[in-house]
């Protein structure tokens, strides 16, 4: 019985571990590189290469980052509002709202289903950077789920205790959405974070 | 407004072009790859290349090939009898049967939706094999889709002009299944493909 090539089978086996890829995607993936100019399979794997290569973490506020320090941490004009975000993917969302203060990213969010702990984050470096910089003030932009929640729970105290100003993000209507299709949960979250006009 | 490194930009825009991988699987891919060490990562980058450098197709059966014939076409005792298949997933599906004979892939189905003609796939090599070496049969075993059907007749026509023995996968109920649970065209197949008994 012949399968496929040794090549094409060590492939297969590594493209399968990346997140949202299974077996039936890798052949696809590899049937569509095989037809694909050598160039742009080669760029590809080189691009890949590189990654691991070139790009590392801020070591400040651990955004991606091809130097020591990000961009974000280089530019002096940022105000020294530092915003708390889970993945970086969430730093960009907030980058597009014209935000210019800065980041701080925690790497994940303290889940107990998945045991993971606020030390497996980057909370400790988040405090040490409170002690040590001009802080104003902290945005803590985790997602609104329950772990999210828990994990701006969790900060929050730490910076009660700290004595330090800090907020979270507004929960409410979605801007053009329709409170018929509104969950019940999101329009009591409204109701409460009512703003007097 | 920062977003990321350039590096993490071009990767994105080369995992986005992968068949089911849109930017948000992109982008958890990056994650991943971040997270992972130097060496998995780089070797998964080396085997796209060599991928490149080192899988080419059988110039006879047009197999995944890592020299100018495939293993199977280099293995004398098989007999020589060609199994014509869309996709060289469906030669290692068939090769789990334990099936003895030789392959032709095709590189796809005739399509009038995609506009894929005959001479796009490796049809006019078939009929060449067929006609230089010495097949005692071939065996159309395109899938049971509209389109496969169609590339079916198609070959078949052509094999009749030729006067070559050829037959056709049989279409009926899956090993297991339960009656209720059949589609009424299967069904319908499988009646009329029924066998004495």
């Amino acid at each position: 019985m012949v399968l496929y090539p040794e090549i094409i089978e060590r492939l297969l086996e590594k493209l399968k571990k990346l997140p949202g890829i299974g077996p039936k995607s890798a052949e696809r993936i590899i049937y569509y590189l095989i037809q694909q100019k050598d160039a742009d399979v080669i760029s590809l794997g080189e691009a890949i290469i590189s990654l691991k290569n070139k790009v590392k973490l801020c070591r400040r506020c651990f955004n991606f980052s091809e130097g020591e320090l990000c961009n974000i941490c280089l530019d002096e004009k940022r105000e020294n509002i530092i915003c708390v975000v889970e993945e970086v993917k969430d730093l960009i969302s907030i980058e597009k709202t014209n935000f210019k203060g800065r980041y701080h990213v925690l790497w994940g969010k303290i889940s107990i289903l998945d045991n993971i702990k606020p030390e497996e984050l980057k909370i400790p470096q988040l405090i040490e950077r409170i002690k040590n910089e001009k802080v104003e003030e902290v945005i803590i932009a985790t997602n609104p789920t329950m772990e999210g929640e828990n994990t701006s729970i969790y900060i929050s105290e730490i910076l009660k205790k700290i004595g330090i100003k800090h907020s979270r993000l507004a929960i409410g209507l979605p801007v053009g959405s329709e409170l018929e299709y509104i969950d019940t949960q999101t329009l009591k979250k409204a109701i409460e974070g009512r703003r007097e006009l």
